[in-house]
């Protein structure tokens, strides 16, 4: 559409393609977003310019667990109240979080930062499977437990890995598929039932 | 959801909460936003982050006409080819650009930069009405057309704005409303249909 190419100051014009660079916004999102701040929020406005520049400059990869930290080693890898024998993979610092929350799991985590999509040209080289199988290969994990998503892309990535690392003699886990907490069963969808018969177990 | 609440370095946890700010932008987009910039584009943060710090310092709005622009007059207000007897008020900038975009108006604009929303606590005084009744006052403006958006509270302000500037003997004109240019009747809305019967005009 014609009115999808912004007119403007240049200051508002530079402002709005800066946010069409983030994921999920178009212009049309991109101007609603600049009207807003400029009109509404221009605090906001300051404060998500600072916390951008602070996020760039000081965050950086954990070298052990992959995920964003401050430090060398994030506050998780380094904590000596962790099982070292399990490595939980999972494909974004969110994952890792939802995991966390579930106050279940006690050992550490290698966070991929993506998951293997060939349509879209991430392949191995790209995730950096070469750093999780040293991780994983240091002597002391023991398990494995593939947790990435659920998803066609997930779904590969969990198989890739499974692989890879069981060729290292390492033992492998995924997370159980089947139906999720406090789900009535006429709302859930005919494949997780499908899995959930499969995978049926002693009460 | 507990996964909601976001658990990480504190310069990834303020951007997240800063990204939270932007209008639709929910605690899962903001935490996708933020791994996207830090972990596939760190230059498109950098330039993000200095352009909402220059909207900010360098805009203000245009004296006649509201909208955003670096000078203390905007560029259309002080154009000599645009013709002064007419004025054009729009809800946003982005409405005022796709009217440009039409190619078919010389006039001038004001621009409300909002619209009155008694739900939302948005009324004549939150608008500014008296800052538009001025400027459409100044003896030159003859015809103040409406081009405020045609939902409910584009409509209600349109009303309540006609009122207003009739009042003051000015023409106050509203876009027509009828089937869109390029529409198969079969896929335009009832109501639209029934505009354009009741405005149906000699071909
Ligand atoms: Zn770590
Ligand atoms: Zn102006």
């Amino acid at each position: 559409m014609a009115g999808d190419r912004f007119v403007g100051p240049a200051p508002l014009s530079v402002l709005v393609d800066a946010l069409k660079r983030l994921p999920g916004v178009g212009a049309k999102s991109a101007q609603r977003m600049a009207y807003h701040l400029l009109q509404h929020d221009p605090h906001g406005a300051r404060m998500l310019g600072q916390a951008l520049g602070d996020a760039v400059d000081r965050l950086r990869h954990c070298a052990r667990c992959n995920t964003f930290t401050e430090s060398e080693i994030c506050e998780t890898c380094a904590s000596p109240r962790r099982d070292a024998s399990l490595l939980c993979v999972v494909e974004t610092p969110a994952d890792q979080n939802m995991i966390e929350a579930s106050h279940s799991y006690n050992g550490l985590y290698f966070v991929l930062m993506g998951r293997l999509s060939p349509l879209e040209g991430v392949g191995p080289n790209e995730i950096g499977f070469d750093r999780l199988l040293a991780r994983a290969t240091d002597g002391q994990v023991r398990e494995v437990i593939l947790a990435t998503n659920f998803t066609t892309e997930g779904e590969t990535t969990a198989h890739y890995l499974a692989e890879l690392l069981r060729a290292q003699g390492l033992g492998v886990t995924r997370l159980a598929r089947g139906v999720p907490a406090g789900s009535e069963l006429e709302y859930v969808d005919a494949g997780t039932i499908a899995w959930a018969l499969m995978d049926r177990r002693a009460p």
